[in-house]
């Protein structure tokens, strides 16, 4: 992949052995070839929230672009022994991989887009083969960012238009999770990050001004903040919590009245532990007193989108929020469960036969099909989502749709109006393996998810117990899925 | 740095911007070659357990070899404007930047090593400038492939001995995310990954079979375990709860005896949904009771340590654990407290100043010095680790060690054995910015954790309120941070 380390690498090894197993099985029974449908989903919400905002897609398209089994990478797969010692793969298959370019379709949900539980994010179409080995490197391109995406949206709705910075580069889950997590947290809506390599690569702007350390090296704070000052006396944000975070404020405060005298003004303060409520208050006092109402302060330690609304509700004087350990690693439910299913297949005459997984558990049977999502809109308002077969008429006569089927609460039905207005949400990104058109740039996929949300009732972004927006399979489609599991060709036996 | 994607990059702008923003204040200030002594440590066990195992210092060691800023990280640091619009570095600084080549040197504690709270993990000495710019990178690079390999080891301790397979690629945290969680998985403890390129790029044997979607694309279950079985004979662990898991297994068992009469053996079963508790107990008795005692039961689906701990004490019929998820997202705690803090400081004499940062919290006062760990052992078992300073005595007259002092139990103490050996666990990895020596292999580091355990009561493995293990500041040591706490700049003023 083109990843955050430049150059090209194959994508082809970012896989569970399983897959290429299941791929050789395929190639050995000559199915492999077999024209499918798989799509990329996830089942729940994240953070418990009423939405999530899809991030991911264009590194993944990136990536897929130079998809091809190197001579190396065959090489090692020659060396894997099954359990009888012999070679697991036979050479003509490893042959075959050699020569495997992708051939398969791909239609995606745009990155920043609202989406919901069920909706496929992705529908990939091919050959079975090539579908089945790409399962594992979709599923990781896109879970994650969809995750650190939408904690990002729910981070800047607590902070109410407040500027977020991210800082999370320290504590994230390797390199990539960090880099990820920038490009992520970005598309949410944070507005800058400490990551330069992020701010290189990906076009963010980066912020930081100094640590603890900057202050530990000097023999006293006051005498820190005045050689910062001196260094860079138009980006002083000083940290005033090393040794107490009060008497910080005023050798700030101090500083930046001879920054004054000098022309240049103090950015701010930043508190960095200690009771952010009470000193922000505080600071705040100090500095209007001092006559430095235009300061900021920045807060930061441990903060995530429920401890900025508890501050904000209690009037914490805060103006900048520093999010890190707990945004870049989703620390509240680190991954998102997206999964990746074949619903569809098609037979040797050309029919497609329609495909799901059961389960005990209602929301984990998938959905059949080749499926679209449609949104419909009234002035402007999203109203509701369904999900239905390419293959039907709904394509033809939207407005005839007359209700949704919630896949895990099949009464419940919303009532579709004839003159709301919609937009089917896939769109084709690949075909035979390449890129159709180009990727809309950071800045645009950041507009779009601000955008999106406007679209959405609020009460879908609150934090607890949000609003469940209307989403749900299309009658047509339900009643195939309903068929399915009655046919499933073993019934449940008692336990 | 040379990652998981192969290429040698550098790692210079894997850092937050503040890094360099304080680099630049420092050299301003002619401060950037005053020389330092920084150390990573964190501050609480993971997962509320009883110890960490280090992992990460190959890695970083071998990405600190191509440490530069190269033209193109120049060019971009060019760009940034400071908040008057005008540059935020002047040009002398870049051209700094440009020719800097790291002249630290760092001491670690080898990975696969049992370590505790506040022990300086890595200990950073040299010019100020360096070891500041170093700061992101290193606790990137160690805090999370420490909280994974502890995990790991958790999951194993759990297992007691079964197999245990890595699965997390498809959720991980970006691609890195699962290439770094895979290797310290393996340090952990951990048998084997699904991660192909993990197994190519670090040498861990890679593990798996098929998914629900190989069932999924015949027309019905027995078929498929057919059509694998035929394809690979001697790979067969049929994963049975697409439909209907009993079912599944009465399909495999039918097929098994198939591969029998054509002189092959069924590997087992995978049960990846359901009551894992009461099916695996049914399957062990179908499989016994159809000739198959040898057949292995691989049980998955967010399995972690203290689900794994649950399933074996009520009596489950599992030979191996496949764990996803929650063992690579770190789920229960998705980020180790890592911290890296400034102890000394040069002054123009060439004296040692030492530092340390105050806190309201005892826990997050960081701690003073050159710091080394003395671990005490008598007759192979770990007694108490001591952090001392490595100016004082000690390491002369190690037998005089008359107690420990707890970092936040001042009053608690342990009596050292004047029999007791010991050894000191920091070593030098890094001498003048280059490499001392060379990294274990990952097998040999895997093979430390599991002896170092065993060094260890096993009371410290306990999954909930293990053992704490006595670890504390060598007097001298806890003298001077008690002095210098009293000394501190500014002492704490009413709230």
């Amino acid at each position: 992949m083109s990843g955050y380390l430049g150059g090209h690498v194959s994508v082809a090894l970012i896989t569970d052995l399983y897959q290429l197993t299941m791929a050789y099985g395929y190639w050995k029974t000559k199915r492999h070839e077999q024209p499918s449908v798989f799509h990329l989903s996830f089942r729940t919400n994240p953070f418990r929230g009423g939405y999530a905002i899809t991030a991911g897609l264009a590194p993944v398209l990136e990536a897929l672009e130079g998809f091809r089994f190197s001579a190396d990478d065959i090489e090692y797969l020659r060396t894997l022994r099954g359990n009888d010692h012999q070679p697991l793969f036979e050479s003509e298959f490893l042959a075959y991989l050699t020569d495997l370019a992708l051939s398969c379709d791909i239609d995606a949900i745009p990155e920043g887009t609202v989406v919901f539980p069920h909706e496929p994010l992705l529908r990939v179409e091919g050959p079975l083969l090539q579908c089945q080995i790409l399962e594992t490197f979709l599923l990781n391109g896109i879970n994650f960012p969809t995750l650190i995406a939408t904690g990002a949206s729910r981070v800047c709705h607590a902070a109410e238009g407040d500027t977020v910075l991210e800082f999370g580069l320290r504590r994230a889950q390797g390199i990539d999770g960090a880099m990820t997590a920038s490009r992520a947290a970005y598309i949410g809506g944070c507005d800058a990050t400490s990551n330069v390599l992020a701010g290189k690569r990906y076009d963010i702007p980066i912020k930081g001004t100094h640590a603890h350390s900057w202050v530990m090296a000097f023999e006293d704070e006051r005498e820190s903040f005045q050689a910062y000052a001196n260094a860079m006396p138009n980006n002083c944000i000083f940290l005033v919590d090393t040794y107490d975070s009060l008497n910080g404020v005023r050798n700030a405060i101090s500083v930046a009245i001879e920054l004054r005298n000098q022309g240049h003004e103090m950015i701010g303060i930043r508190l960095d532990s200690g009771d952010i409520l009470s000193l922000s208050k505080q600071a705040r006092v100090m500095l209007d007193e001092a006559g430095f109402s235009e300061a900021k302060i920045v807060a930061s330690n441990d903060l995530d989108e429920h401890e900025i609304e508890r501050l904000k509700r209690a009037g914490a004087e805060v103006d900048i929020w520093g999010v890190g350990t707990r945004l870049v690693t989703a620390y509240a439910q680190p991954a998102l469960d997206g999964i990746y299913k074949l619903s569809a297949i098609g037979d040797s005459t050309g029919r497609w036969l329609d495909r799901l997984k059961l389960s005990e558990q209602p929301v984990k049977v998938s959905n059949p099909g080749i499926q679209q999502v449609r949104r419909f809109t009234s002035q402007g308002q999203a109203k509701a989502d369904v999900i239905y077969d390419n293959r039907d008429v709904m394509g033809d006569t939207p407005r005839m749709m007359p209700f949704l089927c919630d896949p895990t609460a099949s009464l419940r039905t919303v009532q579709c109006d004839g003159n709301w207005e919609y937009e089917d949400l896939l769109i084709p990104v690949l075909r035979q393996g390449r890129r159709v058109g180009t990727s809309p740039s950071l800045h645009q996929i950041r507009d779009r998810a601000a955008t999106q949300l406007q679209m959405f009732s609020p009460d879908i972004r609150r934090l607890v117990d949000p609003l469940v927006y209307p989403t749900g399979l299309d009658p047509k489609l339900f009643a195939v899925k309903k068929k399915l599991v009655e046919a499933a060709p073993l019934q449940k036996t008692p336990g």
